[in-house]
């Protein structure tokens, strides 16, 4: 276990915030795919930091070297590893602090799992730069599958109280997509945008920080993929999205407000659109007993709070073993639901390509 | 993929509804482990159908033979294979109606899946009757979990709108769960458990059913468990969790709730108890960066009605390829709530093994 | 690990020689698969002991019952799992020398690594009667390939020191397989088959056994099977073997004897057969940089003479820590090579179905 | 599947001859580790080309840049992921045959497998150059195993009909293996390097190769690593072994001779020394039931010669489909054998610290 996932591709991450660099190694991709290097940069620079106020300053260009598995514009077969060279490390705002655990954080959790040998400086292997490399596999990933026309597409559900409203879990438009991907706060109702940003630069201002949510359809997905057992679509696609810094929870079509509802209100009835079967409602978002059932997967992510404000915390001195206060310095992202949202809708592209390969 | 699990101790599921029996085969179990054969029994009463009125009337034993590795009372570290008869079926109940697909239900999907070739009896391999082998093996975790101070509890937290109270996440008492064990609505708040027969009760009335969601902790589980990527604590659990059919949600600690606070209230400040490192508040569910951090691991877990009702439902027939009504009839549980408490349990205790194993 | 192998189709075996039974489960079969099972039980015979005076007088019908994945004559796409009832055990005959460690054999460390808590009886789990399920998986994987047009086939390469001829590695004849299959002494040489026979007997009268060697040839494998970093086809392939008692070595193609060869006489060159690229020489075994090359794949394996000898042996016994001297009882083959062959193709086809999985 | 193996290290390799880089990603190398880094460079030194006559005159450094999972001279924990730089690579030499298939080689199967994507430059991820991380994988694990006082030795056995001695299977000393290591062609007999430098020489001044094998011996390793199915130790290794480019053959102990053996030779007979349980003979290699018995763990490997020789062959063209003579042109080792010898001894480190984890 640890930085490895998947089966029939295999998704092996690495580096550390302050390192040398960060990278993914991917091994099982298909020889002679294309690469839209383009739009893999346009994915990567979603997430990247530094690129507006709602955000961390920290600048990194994010520009990968392919390593391996890459000759002649196409992929070999063989694995492919990038790396993502760190450049705008200030290191030094860690040190002093080092032995002062940030609550909400990794810090002692990694310190105990590590014996006290992890790379602490700027989270080190959890910081939430190493979703970076997550993004360029996602962004692999949704090349292979816009091949086979299934798309991926997410916004920001709430931030706080400020709430955006649902996909359509019946008509979500293609074209949206596009719309939704260009946005900086992608979001689906009028004016909701701005509200939000105003929230996260209140909370900035207050030294503080403010959760959120997404919600990612992804479209054509078709029947059969998942199993009954122990891999069903929910499960994939969960085990994913934790592995994901900050996401605390998450739940399916109407999620947790089916533990409310009755089966004749929840149960989505079929009925056929011409040869193609279809609910009139999509509860239970695209997945019964597992498995895809052809209508869109539907799931909503919450994600809590960056840890890292810098109001005053009481916190502890793992050195000292006394109490500590900690004023939390370095450069930090107020919210980090926005830059969430490309790595979402990664990792749901690995997820599907995994259960569609294992069909 | 499909019907396996687990890297240090490997699961494999098998088994249908109707077939000759259902069982689970485990690899790597320690040599030497004494198996608390009534305790397995007990745990798997908690999950067995016929027993109460707010459940199936479908009456099964649940009895198990084992069919290797074991020996003079002791596990000979050699793969632990059972078997659970199936023997009262009344398989007559689907044959009639196998091509008219239930809604909420994995027929269609299934159907699809396995070109037309799975067990429709009883919902064959998508059963909820498979969950018992889960129980087993859950039971035999739970006693190797036990043996090292590790618990692991739950509690019915909604069904419908009634709702039980949270657990204390500061101080769960070793004490309740035998109590909560030995309730068929286990419960925390007086009185509730009554409330919520009530509601299950008028649902089966109505030809109709309810979901509901579940609360469970796990305590005393040592810091330094899970990965940062991707094998989360999170990832673990919400794996096996929504592999449990009917499950369409799981958060951890204050889950969706995190997504609307803000970094100063989310965050769990630090103190030493003694030498002891805990929190003031357990917002995170005992897991930060993926890993255990000492304090007790919280996690809810929504719970859909019951896709099977009596009602009149819109379906098709996939033969035919027509429109269809269905009445479901067979015998169903009105409410899976109850009975998806030990289900829980057993894959909590499955999970913290591995993870557990893994370190 | 232990018992668990493969990863589109996956293997769990389980069972002790002496317990309640032995059996396979296999995991992600398609579903839909017409199982012939009198060619199923055609292939165990050919394992099954009692049945000539080459072989131990323990005799098993080995039946097994199918206990899920089988409906309708026909898989279901769920886990097949199989049961073999153990019935003809006399376990008396192990109990009074348990102590004593037999030479040659997995007692001591089966006891080592099972800190005594192992079924000893039979040899427990390490008994060459658990090969019984893999030639059950083997013959079903054996009908997955057929329908491909993959064939394999084995004959006794050596007894002792007769020596069969080997197959022309370019010219096998698919007639040819029936004919081994039907032997009791599976050889190419006219006569060979007898004087085998004949030397076994001898080792019979002497209370002692004697060692072989098996050639096996799969044909028709298409090219482009295998990888070439870590799951070359030898890979697959050796690892399956090397999990058969008994088999202490592995070579493909022309072998150790490629380590005696030069360049010019070692490669394979290539000519055009119409658009089928062939190879003058098959050197390589039908594989080269890891994967297949559409030649006959080739491999020879040893087994190691039969460990369990009536002759007196210097051994210890493991409780009271001092010298024994053992004479096996029970009843033992006095060679085992005979009874591998119909295992090695088993495996052979397990790890080319895989490998046929994986393109 | 493909360039990964592991379970609990977890080792992705990467990289084609004529690329960026090549190199290999380690996943879950324990925190805290001192590496030794002259050390590794020692091993990497032992395979690396252009240091002696009877090798290649490629000259690569075979430095490495650590990216990421190291911090302080120490593991962090975290996956440890190095690159070794392609610098002296002359690509022209394979542009202008690359379509004449090179007997020996995966030209062929490689083209098949990746639809002619492949890197085929140097052999690309084909290229025996791709073993360099396998040294430094495989440097890293001795050092743990360093500290278990498990050592890990080998040397020619043969190179054509040249023949060493073989290893006294009972008394392998430990101060043999510097001397070992230090040897250009390691072997135990006093001469025999000599003769077998001269037969290197004489097969490059002909234009051709030789093959040979190599003996391997792991000291010290404790009793019970293993599994009886699947896992057993010859398992492990030959996985390994097989997947080093141009091995054929692999044998564990006494090996093929064991074929022609009987029981009473063959069995390796108990004796108490001391407290220490050993055998008389080591005939099974210190393998029984495919788990360790403490006895010294022996192998042998056949490596087939070089299939680059200058000699003409006879070849086909993939693209004009027709029979074409090819003369191998760029830098080839005559033989192999003296370089594979580390990489044999690293995937021997590999496959016994996996089965340490396991234990």
């Amino acid at each position: 276990m640890s930085g490895f996932w998947g089966n029939n591709i295999k998704y092996s991450i690495y580096g550390e915030s302050h390192g040398n660099g960060i990278g993914i190694l991917i091994d099982g991709l298909p020889a002679g795919l294309d690469l839209d290097l383009d739009e893999i940069h346009n994915e990567m620079d979603r997430r990247r930091p530094g690129k507006s106020s709602t955000a961390t300053s920290r600048n990194e260009g994010d520009n990968f070297d392919i390593l391996s598995g890459y000759f002649k514009n196409k992929t070999t077969g063989a694995p492919l590893c990038i790396l993502i060279k760190n450049t705008n490390t200030i290191s030094g705002d860690y040190a002093e602090v080092k032995n002062v655990m940030r609550p909400g954080h990794a810090d002692f959790t990694g310190f105990v799992k590590y014996d006290g040998f992890n790379d602490y400086r700027g989270g080190g292997h959890f910081s939430g730069r190493i979703t970076a490399p997550l993004v360029f596999a996602g962004a692999v990933a949704k090349q292979i599958l816009k091949a086979k026309n299934i798309f991926i597409t997410a916004h920001i559900s709430s931030i706080g109280n400020i709430k955006d409203d649902d996909f359509n879990p019946l008509e979500i438009q293609e074209e949206n997509i596009e719309i939704l991907k260009a946005m900086e706060i992608p979001t689906l109702r009028q004016g909701v945008a701005e509200e939000m940003t105003e929230e996260i630069l209140k909370c900035r201002n207050d030294k503080d920080s403010i959760g959120g949510s997404v919600e990612c359809a992804i479209l054509n997905v078709p029947v059969g993929l998942g199993e009954p057992f122990f891999d069903s679509v929910e499960s994939v696609l969960a085990h994913l999205l934790f592995s994901i810094p900050a996401v605390k929870g998450v739940e399916f079509g109407t999620g947790f407000k089916l533990a409310t509802m009755k089966g004749s209100e929840a149960n989505d009835e079929y009925y056929y659109d011409g040869d193609v079967v279809k609910t009139y409602t999509n509860n239970n978002g695209g997945i019964l007993g597992g498995i895809t059932n052809g209508m869109p997967v539907i799931f909503k992510t919450a994600i809590k709070p960056t840890a890292s404000i810098s109001k005053d915390q009481r916190s502890i001195n793992i050195l000292t073993k006394e109490a500590a206060t900690l004023e939390v310095r370095g450069r930090h992202d107020p919210c980090i639901v926005p830059r969430a949202v490309p790595v979402i809708e990664a990792v749901a592209a690995m997820a599907i390509l995994e259960l569609l390969y294992n069909k």
